[in-house]
């Protein structure tokens, strides 16, 4: 498993699968790092790796080595969630989970609010189709979703989800092949009402809140969603596209 | 100031005018909106304009009306502030603040940990200068940031940021005409230690967290900082830049 060639520092490749153990809850029954000695046989690599590792896990803030006891696991790492042009939920989680999740929770078809139909270029009080979803990642709900899609276009957009359960795959039975992230914007709040409960926080956690409107590919926008993700499970990262493409 | 031929719907216009009054604390000796009739004469508009308006802000949260009492200002609205591939402090927030400060809390020069090495592609230990700043716009502290710089480039950074209370600046002085974003990470925490202090905040308030390596034109990393942002000032926007470039 471990690339000796690969050109990436060895104690960093095991830092990413100490990562990705941490993740999977292979330690949770003691909420402890086993000893070195134990994860240098585990990762097949020497104790000076291991420390290494360890140093970069504690210092990220995953772990805490506490005087005496051992190495305590402060948090599961976040998934990393990339916001670009192409932003896609299971796309983007790609291989950090198992196992990714859409849900619907329910739908309804409704005269679009001010600030939903500015987002879609439409009159206030058009037709619109909102869809409320959750998705999770190896069983942990990650985020809770409000969509507004415009109805004339996506009247059938809850059961073609329901099938798929994918925005993706359901924008491509409905005539859409392809879309792109217009614009998203990225605020953190207090979990507030039903999120808590849909995303198994406890009360007072933060939730990342993101914005953002899809459009096709001629432009028109498609879907504007308000999207809340639970802070402690997810980061979102960010690589501005080259200029030079 | 209300362009009529704009194109822009009238009652945004007010609305953009209104949230900008709320902001630059017009309102806060009531916290309450002026009536319709006072606003409809400030604005040199209708009440039918007001009451658009108005909805808009009540739908963003920003104001609430109050059976019998008036409208309510709930909170000012939060600055944009744009995560892009040119992304900087004083261009980014540009006109959505009066008055722009950068300030130095101190700097030194120590050996790069594991997790700044990472970033700035150096060994581990080698020197790098750290800056501690402090953002604010209109006299409230919008941001706190811990900056490293390799040393050997970027030595008398701490001078130049003095000079210039600006990073930007800094880095023209020091032969960085130009600087690109590579990524950021946002994620979002409660606030801790001295940042409450610096960002005038409340225990338990959010900050949203975000992690930045910026490069010369070359590609070579110049700069990573991590950015404590008060999220009841600041949400972040990410436009994806156009592939069609």
């Amino acid at each position: 498993m471990v690339e000796r060639q690969s050109g990436v520092a060895l104690w960093r490749q095991i830092a990413d699968r100490m990562r990705l153990a941490i993740n999977n809850g292979d330690f949770d029954e003691t909420g402890m790092m086993p000893p070195e000695t134990a994860l240098a046989a585990r990762f097949g690599v020497n104790r000076h790796t291991v420390r290494s590792a360890m140093a970069s896990l504690a210092e990220e803030g995953i772990v805490r080595p506490i005087q005496g006891i051992g190495t305590r696991i402060e948090r599961r790492d976040r998934l990393r969630f990339p916001i670009s042009r192409r932003t896609r939920f299971s796309q983007g989680l790609g291989n950090q989970a198992k196992e990714l999740e859409g849900r619907l929770l329910g739908s309804a078809t409704e005269p679009a609010s001010i600030v939903v139909a500015d987002a879609l270029g439409l009159a206030a009080g058009t037709a619109c189709v909102r869809l409320e979803t959750v998705n999770s990642a190896d069983k942990r709900p990650i985020s809770r979703a409000t969509h507004y899609f415009p109805a004339d276009r996506f009247a059938d957009i809850a059961a073609a989800y329901e099938r798929t359960r994918s925005i993706t795959a359901a924008f491509r039975e409905l005539g859409v092949p392809d879309y792109v992230r217009r614009s998203t914007e990225i605020s953190a709040i207090h979990a507030e009402g039903e999120d808590i409960r849909h995303l198994k926080l406890s009360p007072g956690a933060i939730i990342l809140v993101a914005t953002a409107i899809n459009t096709d590919l001629a432009g028109r926008p498609i879907q504007f969603s308000r999207t809340r993700l639970a802070a402690d499970r997810v980061k979102l990262t960010v690589e501005p596209e080259s200029e030079e493409k």
